[in-house]
């Protein structure tokens, strides 16, 4: 299966906060990612400042007018019905009838995407074109939908590495269908999983996390907190990574910290041309994750951003607007962050002064004018190496691609010149 | 009474840093201040390095030619008298008297302002006009003058408030008829101390001081340093308030104090095209209450600043040089100043994650694409909200105004979001 | 004599990092410095990574065709001997002869200056213009050289201050006939050093040091490591001081030594047009000087850096290419450097507030608009004289020259309103 395969299956799917779409996908995931754990969290749970809402259910919902023909209907889009929307069956007249409907003006051919999570009410999304050919009279209403106690649904991959020492990836997985923001990141997580899973080892255990937005991302944080405090050196929340158009950078709330700096590192080195964003343009749950006391050291790499794209929340953000090649690109590209982040190593030298790299085969044995300098990146490599830099900071600092530091430091290493040391400060 | 009807009534009063008129000027304030206490240190007192000088008293002081015709006379202008002058009575030709004669060329038409405090000599100022048509021949030189054991006058308010820490303002009241530099100082204040007096309450304590430039500061700051230095979170040198050319900021010599950070955020908000000085460019009472060890975090707001303008130190800063607007605004600018200081407060959110907005109707109930960033300016300031910044930190940070944060912190205070965190670190 | 007349006499000297040619050249350097000591560390020291190689003897080395002419000779150029040559005296074809032969096709006058020391070969250096020139046939090369056991060879000098804080200058001295890089060093080190012990007295100790590049430097730290790291304030490397070309900077690794500080005011002073060069450009004693753990803050001034001259260890930077002017213009130059260390000071106000200078004779006693701004450059200084910045600090801070700053300081240190603070970090 393609990313794009993936992401055509799960397109359909009528996602919410809560309630079977949730599951449903996360059970096409899990083909793929068979060690993926599908957990529950029970509605009526107190999670920091929020409750963990009701399932909601939503079967059937449409609009006809009083001819009887059908205006809208929820099964041939789920964005036509408002998220958590109540059940209604009622003849009102359109005047009422237009306090329930969401168009956009701007985009007269869109249907937008509306929630309505914590507030009861119902609601239908039209382009704005059908709206305005909407005749005055009646019209009916029928939601059939239902909430129930029952629980919040996510999914947790665990692939275990050599050190405790963890990557908190995170994505959300509430958007119907909506393909950049957001089928894509689930997607773009879900191959980047399958990878690191079948790579022979890792050195850092890396957590997979597919959490509705918000409500998803605070409980599990509720749940979690000590152990992603102690234990995640960075991390990314992956969305918006499916369109060919752009990439972009949004950094943590500190803005250094080891996700940071290899997302930009990644990015200048591949993709220069990105916008960087502010963490005041942030939008999605590293809100939870970087907030005050939580602190997680996490930001994002995206192609367009969420709310910067004119399709974004809309019909528009569609199959068409997302490609294989756009979905792919990114998955490339944090394979790389990852490669960075697992090669990446703070090392002290093991003598003092220079260390005499000729007897080791390790710089020219002769002296001429036209040997100098050829082991000029070796030399500043052991130069900065004291134990207070890591390799990605060294390569930066020393203007040094930084595959070719970590070539020379684990010929360094081999050479007994170099000592590994315990990375103690994670940002 | 307005400013500018003030500073007219004290503009003939010959203030120096000893002697009546110093007494004078501050019987006048009290009338608005009642409070004001007007406190004495004995001449001969040791303040640091410094004595505090004798009181001096001018009586009469005039210049004849040998023909009887006044030339100049200290009741006409008290800039005629060289300050501290010894008293004299003699007739001496024209040049013995030029060495006692005090003129500025490239300002034919000025009489210029000059003291003598520490040692002893007499003297004359007059216009270089005036002075080239000076006749050869004998002149008669009076000067009814005496020094005596007294003291230094000067003028204290303590406003309560309903913390002990204080704002201290502090202006110098030792110049003679001068009216931008430095009436304006003390007529701007005394309307400002008026206000504060009014306000129903304060949340911090303000120490209003009027004293003679130099030796009035540091015979206070010899009294006061231990309360100073443990209460003081702000200040400012009052003096160059009244005429209406342009704004000045000269930073503490810190340069980054609360009282920098509030005059910048006022000036760029309401005069963005002031001009910023540097701490080596001071000239008032911030060279003593910034001293090393002192280190009071005092700045300056001005309009034209003393030393930069052509009628400085001269009669041609009179009350043609200032106005009741210029003097005004100096005087709003200063409440918005006083504003923030108050308003300004560091708060930490009660909650881990983001609070749950909606349920207390400070969010959308509904998502739709022009409900999103509506609560920008809300969410971001609850990201920063981590207790190691203030207000006016998070204000700049976020780019929103600083009154819409703080409307926003009570907001949040009410809802028992916020905390609200003592300042630790007065810079 | 002359620091040319000096280089003149050391420049035929065949010079490598163990042999007669260091004891030789360092024996006429004790001729102006009869104090300096010649030290020895015996072949076979371990020295952290690195061993003290045997002492290499070159007596004879020559090249003839199969005619008998000899092609080149090493008692006509030294450079021609790729140094630490192993012995040899053998027939041998073109083809082979060509791996034993360096040359340099862009400069093709030029006899490149090529060393083995660490590993055993032999060769001999020419012209390309030469080299080209060679018909086929076989050769004739003879070397006389032989190694044995001996020791390497430094130079030291201790020229006493008053304080047991040094100042380390330290230079190489094991390259043969070249001049800018590097007998340039040496020779002004030289006259810098018989200056010093010219001086009355010294404030800080100087501690001159003569030795082979590398491992040299590398044995000397081996053996006053301890003493150097609590010792040592300041430093420098000699070399590439005697061409009139352009002036160059190297900083330390630190990069804000007062090494570096110094070395920046007085290039910026003197010749400011000068290029500052990275650490990462650096290929002298500092490599091992700055080295992790080491951290000694030295830093270095140079006229044509090495590396960065076409002449660069060659044939080309020979007595031609240095004058007499440049290596005096060096000299000059260091001698600030010194002088600027030496009256270096931190001071901290004995009095709160302003002192009252005035009646000291160090102010004005009359106020005019003249007279304002007289001493600013004094007020200035005590303003910063907080025992928290140096007066270079200060100086460059304040804007006023370093030597006025002294002299203001030194003023106020008669008039007891400053005194001297021990400076407690080094760096």
């Amino acid at each position: 299966m393609t990313p794009y395969q993936l992401l055509e299956r799960l397109f359909p799917i009528n996602r919410s906060i809560t309630g079977q779409g949730v599951e449903e996908s996360l059970e096409i995931i899990k083909t793929l990612l068979p060690a993926l754990r599908i957990l529950k969290i029970p509605s009526g749970t107190q999670c920091f400042d929020w409750v963990v809402p009701e399932e909601w259910y939503a079967r059937n919902a449409f609009l006809e007018d009083d001819s009887g023909e059908r205006i809208l209907d929820f099964k041939e889009n789920n964005l036509h019905l408002v998220g958590y929307s109540t059940p209604i069956d009622t003849i009102l007249p359109i005047e009422e009838l237009q306090e329930h409907l969401y168009s956009l003006e701007e985009l007269p051919d869109a249907i937008p995407y509306v929630t309505s999570y914590y507030k009861k009410r119902w609601g239908f999304c039209l382009s704005d074109r059908q709206r305005k050919a909407l005749k005055p009279g009646n019209y009916h209403a029928v939601i059939d939908s239902s909430f129930k106690k029952g629980s919040l649904t996510y999914g947790e991959l665990i692939i275990p590495g050599d050190k405790e020492q963890e990557v908190l990836l995170s994505t959300y997985i509430c958007h119907p269908s909506l393909a950049n923001d957001n089928l894509s990141g689930p997607v773009v997580l879900t191959f980047l999983a399958e990878w690191l899973s079948s790579l022979p080892s890792r050195k850092y255990t890396y957590r997979i996390v597919y959490t509705p937005e918000t409500i998803g991302a605070i409980s599990y944080l509720h749940k979690n907190l000590e152990q992603l405090k102690k234990r995640v050196i960075a991390g990314f929340i992956f969305t918006c990574l499916g369109d060919e158009r752009t990439w972009s950078y949004l950094p943590s709330r500190n803005g250094n910290t080891l996700s940071d700096r290899v997302a930009k590192y990644v990015l200048n080195k591949f993709v220069p041309a990105y916008t960087t964003y502010s963490f005041l343009d942030r939008g999605s749950d590293e809100r939870q994750y970087c907030s005050p006391g939580v602190d997680l050291p996490i930001a994002s790499i995206m192609r367009s951003k969420y709310g910067t794209y004119p399709e974004y929340h809309t019909s528009l953000d569609n199959l068409g607007f997302v490609t294989d090649e756009g979905l792919n690109q990114s998955l490339e590209l944090y394979k790389n962050v990852i490669g960075i982040i697992e090669k990446n190593a703070t090392y002290k030298t093991t003598c003092l002064c220079e260390p005499q790299l000729g007897k080791r085969g390790l710089y020219p044995t002769i002296s001429t004018k036209k040997t100098m300098g050829t082991t000029k990146d070796l030399m500043n490599l052991i130069a900065y190496a004291d134990g207070s830099r890591d390799l990605l900071s060294i390569a930066e600092h020393i203007q040094v691609d930084f595959d070719i530091c970590v070539e020379n430091a684990e010929r360094l290493r081999e050479a007994t010149l170099f000592n590994m040391c315990e990375v103690v400060n994670k940002i």
